[in-house]
C-alpha cells in the first residue's frame, strides 16, 4: 500500500501488546519483537495480524505473520509459525493494537501545525489566495493554485498543474498532476468507522490515505474519506460532480463520470469508464465492473458485471426496470 | 424545554398583541398582561397559546393558557379560563405573536458580534486554529479544540473535551462533553419553516435550539437546524456520518448510527440504537422506534415500531422487500 | 440572454476559427469576420452557430447565422446564407470555438483579484463580517449583509436588502433584492459539463450565469451551477432548503418550495408554485409544470404536466403509487 504518511511507532515487545489488551501471559515468550500490524495476506515474519471470520480461512492458513489476534474457535486455522493471541472481540482488540502502532490514525482534530502559506517555502512557488494554511509534511508541485481560506493540513503531496478552490480542507492525501479540486470539499479525514459500544463507541484507526490520480476533477462540497487499512483511490481522469460522498477504502477506476450527490459506501470498488447518475447510491463492499452505467437515483446493493446498464432500487437491468415501470 | 438562549421580550399588554394582529377589540379587557407564548400543553396562566386543528382538541380542552389564537370553528373547545383570539389564519397569527415575544428567533443574519478568539477570555483556555471567531454569549469548557476559520456564533455552550473542526459554523446550540463536530458543518440555523405566501413567504420564528449530548460525532458537511417551538436533539453517543441533514425539531435517541447523506425531515422522532444506512430519507412528523434498522437508500413515510428492519421506498419489512425484489 | 459578465473576445477572422479546429480552407473566404457564437435560434448575420442533431432541423433551416459548425449529413439543412464548417465532432468543435470567444468561461480557478472588503468602496455601504473578500466587477446594493469568510468572487451584482451568510462563495451571479443566501453555499461555478475523452476530458465553456430573483432563500451547503449557453435561474420568492444541488441551465419558477438534499440535473425547467420534497431528484432536460407536487425521495424521469402530484421512482401519480404500495 502506497502510504508515505502514517508512521509505524513500533516495533513493540509482545508484552506491550498483551498489556494493551489486558491479557495475562499465556505461555508465550513475551520478549519477542512485534514489528508492524497488517492484514493476513500482507503480513511478514515478525508482524502481528488479525483473523475474525471463517471467510478469511484460506488467508489465515497461509499467513506469514508471527502473531495473530483471533478467537478460540478460529485459532486452529493458523499455521504453526503464527502464535494466536486469543481475545473476546477480535476487531476491538485489533483496533487497540493498531492504535498502538499508528497513534496518529485515530483522531482528526484540526491541524494545529498549519501556518500561513506566506511563512512557508511555498510562498513564491504557488499562486494562492488570502488566508491559505499549510500543515507539516506538505509538498506542492509547480504551477499550482490554492484558493482563499483553503487548509492543506499535514500529510499532503500535490503534483504539478493542480488547482484547489476556496474553503477546501485536505489532509493525508496524495494528489497527482492536473487535478482540480473545487470549493468547500473535505478530503482525507478518517472514515465513518468505529465499533459501536453502548455509551461510548470505539473509533478504529484510519491509516490509509486518499489518492487522486492525474486529471481528476472533484466537485464542490464533496467529501472523500481516507481508508482504514487500505487507501481510497480516485482513478485517472475521473470526474466527480458536486456534493458527492466517497467513503473509506473505495477505489474508483479511470475515466469514470459521477454526477451530483452520489454516495459510495465503504470498501466498494468501481471499475473504469463507469457512469453514475445523480443521487445514485452504492452499498459497501461491492464490485462494480468496467463500462457500467448506473442510472440517476439508483440504489445498488449487488455486484454489477462489466458492461451492464442498471437502474432502480434495488438496481437491476435498465431495460427490465423500464419495462416494469412503464 | 431547555432553552437558555432565546429571551422572552414580554410580558405585553393584550392590546399590543391585538394590535400586532390588526384585530379590533372584541369585548376583551385589553389591559391584561400576556406573559409568554407556548403550545397548548405547556402554557400556564397568563400565557397565550394557539389552536389550529381538531387533532389537538383534548389538549385545547385542558390548556391552562389565558389566551388562545384560534378560529371561529374551534373556539368552543377552549375552557372558560381561556379567552379566544379569533383570526383567519391561526399559524400566521401565531408566527407574528411569537416574533413579538422572541424577535431574535426569525432571522439568521451572520453574527456581527463575533470577534477573534484572541480577544476573548477563551484565548488561553482553548486550543484553537487561525481565524476562529466567537460571538456573544458563548461558553467553552476545558480541554476543547476549535479548528481554523470556525465561527462559534452567539448562544453556544460547549462542554469539556470537545473537538470542533475547521470551517464549521455553530449558533444557538448546547453541546455536552466529549463531542466531536467535524469540518464544514452548519449547526443551529433556523429551520426551513415559513408560511408560503405569493410573492413574499413569511418566515416563522425558531426559538428552539440544538442539543448535542455527550460523546456524539457529527460528520463533515452536515447541517442540523434548530427547532421552531421545541429543540432539535442528538442523543448521547450517536454518530452522524458526512453530509447529513437533520431538520428542525428532530429528536434522535442514544447510541444511534446514521450513515452518509441521510436526511431526516422536520419533527420526526428517532429512537435509540437505531441504524440508518446511507442516503435514506425519513419524512417529517414520524416516530421511529428503538433498535430499528433502516437500509441505505430507503424512504420512510410511516412510523416504524421498535426492533423492525425496513428497506425500500416506501420502506417496508426488509425480508418482504428483498423477497419481492429478488 | 441576460449576461453582463462574460465578454466576447471576438470578432475573429474565419481563418482563426478554422485554425482552431485544424481545418484546411475549403473554398471559403477565410478573411470574413465572425462576430459571436450563439445557438441556431439566437444567431444573427455574422455569427457562427452549431448544429449537431436532426432534432434541431427546423431551427437549422431558419438560422440567421452566417457560419455553422456541423457534419456532412446535416449540412444540407442549412440555408444558403449559412456557410457550413464540416467537422467530425460538432460539440467538441463548438466547445473549442466558444472557448476562443469566451476564454474566461472554461476554468474556475479561485479569483485572484479578490481583496479584503475593507479595501473596497463597499467598506462603508455594507454590513460585513471578518475576512470578507470581493473580486473584480462586484456591485452590492443598499442595506446588505455579508457574513464572515464569504468570498464574492468576480462578476457578481447584488441588489438591495440582501443577506449572505458566512463561508459562502459566489461568482458570475446576478442577485435581485431581498434575497437570503445562507452559510457554506457555492453559487455560480461552472457546471459539470465536458466531453468525455480517454485520459483527458475536455471541459466545455460555461458562459451562462446564475440569476436569483427577488425574495429567494438559498439554504446552507447548497450548490447552484451557472449555465453553459443559457442561464441558471431561481424565480422570485422560491425557497431552497439545505444541501440542494441545482445543475447548469436549470430554470425554476416563482413561489416554489424545495426541501433539503433535492438535486435537479442539468437543463430541467421547473414551473411556479412547485413543491419538491426532501431528497427528490429530477433528471436532466425535463419540463415540470406549474403547481406540481413531487413527494420526498421521488426520482422524476419524465416531464410532469401542470397541477400533478407525483411520487416514487420513477415518479408517477401519487394516488397510484400509494395504492400499489399499501
Amino acid at each position: 500500500m502506497v502510504n508515505p504518511f502514517f508512521i509505524n511507532n513500533g516495533p513493540f515487545k509482545l508484552y506491550d501488546i498483551l498489556n494493551e489488551l489486558n491479557l495475562k501471559t499465556n505461555k508465550i515468550n513475551i520478549n519477542l519483537n512485534v514489528t508492524d500490524i497488517k492484514d493476513l495476506r500482507n503480513s511478514k515474519v515478525g508482524d502481528i495480524t488479525f483473523f475474525h471470520s471463517k471467510k478469511y480461512k484460506i488467508a489465515a492458513n497461509n499467513t506469514k505473520a508471527s502473531f495473530c489476534i483471533t478467537n478460540k474457535n478460529l485459532q486452529n486455522e493458523l499455521p504453526k509459525s503464527c502464535i494466536p493471541i486469543i481475545v473476546d472481540n477480535v476487531l476491538v482488540s485489533t483496533s487497540l493494537v493498531t492504535a498502538k502502532f499508528y497513534p496518529d490514525s485515530i483522531d482528526d482534530d484540526f491541524d494545529i501545525t498549519a501556518k500561513d502559506i506566506n511563512e512557508t517555502e511555498f510562498n513564491d512557488k504557488v499562486k494562492f489566495g488570502k488566508n491559505v494554511l499549510l500543515g507539516k509534511n506538505v509538498s506542492i508541485g509547480s504551477n499550482c493554485m490554492i484558493g482563499h481560506n483553503t487548509i492543506i493540513e499535514k500529510n499532503v503531496i500535490i503534483g504539478n498543474n493542480c488547482s484547489v478552490g476556496s474553503n477546501t480542507i485536505i489532509r493525508n492525501t496524495l494528489i497527482n498532476n492536473n487535478v482540480r479540486i473545487l470549493d468547500n470539499c473535505v478530503i482525507g479525514k478518517h472514515g465513518f468507522g468505529f465499533f459501536p459500544k453502548h455509551n461510548k463507541n470505539l473509533r478504529y484507526p484510519h491509516m490509509g490515505i486518499v489518492i487522486i490520480e492525474d486529471d481528476c476533477e472533484i466537485g464542490c462540497g464533496s467529501t472523500i474519506d481516507r481508508g482504514s487499512m487500505s487507501n481510497t483511490t480516485i482513478g485517472k481522469n475521473t470526474y466527480l460532480d458536486n456534493q458527492i460522498h466517497i467513503a473509506h477504502n473505495v477505489i474508483i477506476g479511470e475515466n469514470s463520470i459521477i454526477a451530483g450527490q452520489v454516495g459510495i459506501a465503504g470498501s466498494s470498488i468501481i471499475g473504469s469508464n463507469v457512469k453514475i447518475g445523480g443521487q445514485a447510491g452504492i452499498s459497501g463492499h461491492l464490485k462494480i465492473g468496467n463500462n457500467v452505467e448506473i442510472a440517476g437515483g439508483s440504489g445498488v446493493i449487488k455486484n454489477i458485471p462489466d458492461n451492464s446498464k442498471v437502474m432502480g432500487y434495488p438496481a437491476k437491468n435498465i431495460r427490465e426496470f423500464l419495462k416494469e415501470n412503464r
